[in-house]
């Protein structure tokens, strides 16, 4: 079987984003939900999940269902975090954030939109045909855990009430955990569950999530405390202005470096025992790995 | 089959509710989702829920996790549509809204948590034992679509868009059934579809949950006019100041009276050729109806 790579699965979740619902509801809400979905991005979560399911053998146009959800769910949260009583930020991936174009209401609604539109793709009837319904009601479950209480909800929930106090690197780690390495662990283990993968398989891509999401999520701190506005297109400095829990400001940058250069070594070793059709996911591993150098 | 009345459906509910996760994310996050959930209320939703399943001769417990997720569906709306930028709400049941408790962040995450928490229940093994992965999974597109851009959201978008506005019969009509009587549609159709019911009989289910709901909308809307701050919980005649949609500055009262009643003895006569089973909620609709004159 050949291994779709990285740009081929782009095009196919870009497709998939822009066949999002329209007509079906109050006009102003579909495009405030479009605008944000439409705003680009790395779509990394979404292709990592394709990139899973390929490495256990999975098929990629049928679980696309499941692969823009999890892009959904991420922009829901980008929308709400950007709000003005969250984060309260201007600009996201070089545009007007959500709530600056079609003011706070219509912004919370289209995260609440996207959020349930999320799960509603992920019991769509096309997944459930080639996936089959207890592997759906699996990767719902993890969704679930990941995005809610247990995950997103209150990283975000943690990082907002301890800016401008001193955190420590246990509660660093927690907040960032929730924020972002849950959602990875169950993006890459929706796929390997959807992709009809072993126990084995999926434990061994779970790891790997929450290994390259962490080093993700510490190399994003660094950017934005190093890297250019034009480079992260949104505003950079502004965590450390806020004073919020980043791995620089606990750490410092070279051990920071250090720490995403392991993350992203463990990764490479949990997905060392799964074939060639995971190489796609190693070489994004190796090439995160060149930028903490 | 015996069947249980509403007091011990609400007592069960009620039990559901109090089992939500504990411990398990940021505590001012579980605590502002508590608040929000042990409010009270008259549990309607997972009510009707449960009585569709009886009505169909499903069992009552082993669908709780289903019953609790409209509720927390429910919940999360409240909270959201309470928010500074949405409906500016102080009071909700008698007691201050969640954010001003907890503030508009924790507010805006605890409703987003609860969502998610909603569709987490809907997969959840226990009721995918009892009902079979197929209908689960149906359940939770009804779920979904109620909820969406198809439902719910696209309802509170376009009222908060209309206030103040001239609105036609049309307009308000659409609001309230995305508003309001998609869920109750889809809360009947998925206890009717947990419970085993026939195509027949979920169909049935669903126009009764039309009806009612629609009549509950109505007969909100004159309570909203005509009733006492105590009688409601929260401050009346708030949506005449705010010159929202409502049936009464559409009709007038007494055209809206009729109009509730209409919508009660057409959901009666949906669950006509349902047994003895359906006698609950043929129950509610009489004493609804009561109310109508």
């Amino acid at each position: 079987m050949s291994v779709a790579p990285y740009e081929e699965l782009l095009g196919k979740v870009e497709a998939g984003l822009r066949d999002m619902p329209a007509g079906v509801g109050f006009p102003e809400l579909e495009q405030a939900m479009r605008y944000s979905v439409t705003a680009g991005g790395k779509r990394l979560r979404p292709i990592l999940l394709l990139m899973a399911a390929q490495a256990v053998g999975g098929g990629i146009d049928p679980l696309l269902p499941a692969a823009v959800a999890v892009e959904l769910v991420h922009t829901y949260s980008l929308i709400h975090d950007d709000l003005p009583a969250m984060d309260d930020d201007e600009f996201r991936r070089g545009r007007p954030t959500c709530h600056r174009v079609f003011g706070e209401a219509m912004a919370i609604l289209a995260g609440d939109a996207l959020l349930t539109e999320a799960f509603t793709l992920m019991a769509s009837p096309n997944l459930v045909e080639t996936a089959g319904p207890e592997r759906v009601l699996r990767g719902l479950q993890e969704l679930g855990e990941a995005a809610g209480v247990r995950g997103l909800c209150s990283g975000q929930a943690e990082d907002l009430r301890s800016e401008g106090a001193a955190v420590d690197s246990d509660a660093l780690e927690r907040i960032h955990r929730r924020k972002t390495g849950r959602l990875f662990r169950a993006v890459l283990r929706i796929g390997g569950i959807l992709g009809g993968g072993s126990e084995e398989a999926v434990e061994a891509l779970g790891r790997f999530g929450e290994e390259y999401g962490l080093a993700f999520q510490i190399i994003d701190d660094i950017l934005d405390e190093t890297g250019s506005a034009a480079e992260m297109g949104k505003g950079t400095g502004k965590d450390h202005m806020r004073k919020k829990a980043t791995y620089p400001s606990v750490w410092g940058l070279q051990l920071s470096r250090t720490k995403a250069a392991e993350a992203l070594n463990r990764s490479l070793a949990a997905i060392a025992s799964l074939g060639e059709a995971a190489e796609p996911l190693r070489e994004l591993a190796r090439k995160a790995l060149e930028r903490t150098r």
